[in-house]
């Protein structure tokens, strides 16, 4: 801090109150939103000393929510879908392997949503998405979700804004459909700064290994940053909701990102009071020869 | 008419007024809704004449449906769901063979609803119906289908009037969003006296080319008929909307049963202006060699 030279202390302006964790989550539909609110740098739940920490703390809970991802697939009361999305580059990917990497593949699944097939596109929106929901027991993390059907298509104006409402109005109907049915359902906005995009889309560019994963479509996709953030902002305003409501990730660290999503998911697992269930009392006792 | 003997015609009752057809048609939700405003028996779609005048309509409908089907399937703007509900003999199968059974396989098809899988009961009740709506330009014929899921589990007692509350609401939702992408649906209500039902299942006992659609528990349904008919009544009263009406038919003839289906289907087909696409203009006047 340059200001730490000043010889009154009295004048220097007061560092600015890290605002409460309850800031970055979206719980009720609202007129209007801003992604401008948050910044994509901050670290709200870091503990201030360091990254290697921050990561020794992730890589902590990930085995943590390794245990508990076992209890909740033998509990079966629940079923748990997290959605991912974020512009190109915001960690979707590394979010999965950070956070859920270390749980077993028994109990968790995960769908990349791409453009849709020509039979996909023959149903409504919501059908491919619907069966993949998570069954009793399981976790499913979309990597983008049906959420994209209200990006693209509004930005590339494919759909008016009537249709758009109506698209909201099916994805508030359809999440609380899921959640009086028993899935859990946790939504992370990763919310990256435009700099950081081109950092790392350059970073795709030049290196060998991460070359893969560029494609020329991005950079038509970041001319329209604005837009794109514009269409976020509506529809995080419009299907935030108490039964599915949006986390907003700063993600301009990898780290953070990561920590923040993995400590969101383990207090929502002990928020279910999981409980193995109970044996058959017929079976106590039995000898197994 | 035994009365025809009357010498006083001034005296005799007036025979009462055919109720139009709209009468058979719900299309708002309402508070309560009965079934008994309804003459199993009734005939409002036949011509009066007889029987076989009736049976030869219902033999023109279905090839006129053909032919309708396959504008539909070459149209592609819409899908098409059919549901048939009614209690056990009330003509659902009969209904499939009847209307449906002069058009090509290619673009109709038929779901028979039974008790749910262990995957199905571990997914949400709307998932496994999601699974099999109709794509663009096909007709799905559900014989029972979602409606099961505010019946059985009703009249049981497996859920409590809150979730059947939810589950109404979240049928009348997931209906408002097939429809509003595209998704025609037309839910038939095969309503049948509960003396005809005595008949057709004595006859499913007696009769041993139809015995193997006779079940032990139809007989424990049937013991429960106010009960279902009541359970209906709720459902019919709460999903009943103008996007998803419910046609209730007089299903103890099961000529006129056909006949007005039938009519219905023929009505809502034409109703949409369905038309060929036009050919790519490229390949007019090309020669196949």
């Amino acid at each position: 801090m340059p200001s730490d030279n000043s010889p009154d202390s009295a004048v220097r302006p007061r560092p600015r109150r890290k605002p409460p964790l309850s800031h970055y989550v979206i719980t009720r539909a609202r007129s209007s939103f801003s992604l401008g609110a948050y910044d994509p740098a901050a670290k709200p739940c870091g503990n201030g000393i360091g990254k290697a920490e921050d990561k020794a703390a992730v890589e902590t809970l990930a085995q943590e929510l390794d245990a508990l991802q076992n209890l909740f697939y033998a509990d079966r009361r629940y079923k748990l879908l997290v959605v991912l999305q974020g512009m190109d580059t915001s960690g979707k990917d590394g979010t999965l392997r950070g956070v859920f990497g270390r749980m077993s593949p028994l109990g968790v699944h995960t769908v990349g949503w791409k453009a849709p097939s020509a039979e996909e596109r023959d149903h409504d929106y919501l059908w491919r998405i619907h069966r993949q929901m998570p069954g009793a027991g399981e976790i499913m993390v979309f990597n983008r979700s049906h959420y994209e059907d209200v990006l693209v298509p509004v930005v590339e104006g494919w759909i008016d804004a009537r249709q758009t409402a109506q698209r909201y109005a099916h994805i508030r109907d359809f999440e609380r459909m899921l959640a009086e049915t028993g899935t859990v359902i946790l939504k992370f906005m990763l919310h990256i700064s435009k700099e950081e995009q081109r950092q790392r889309l350059q970073e795709r560019v030049d290196d060998p290994a991460k070359h893969w994963k560029f494609q020329p479509s991005d950079l038509e996709t970041r001319k329209r940053w604005d837009e794109y953030q514009a269409a976020y902002e509506r529809a995080i305003a419009a299907t935030a909701t108490p039964w599915a409501p949006w986390h907003i990730v700063p993600a301009d660290s990898k780290t953070h990102r990561n920590l923040m999503i993995a400590q969101r998911l383990k207090q929502t697992l002990l928020g279910l009071d999981l409980r193995y269930p109970t044996g058959d009392p017929a079976l106590m006792g039995v000898k197994v020869e």
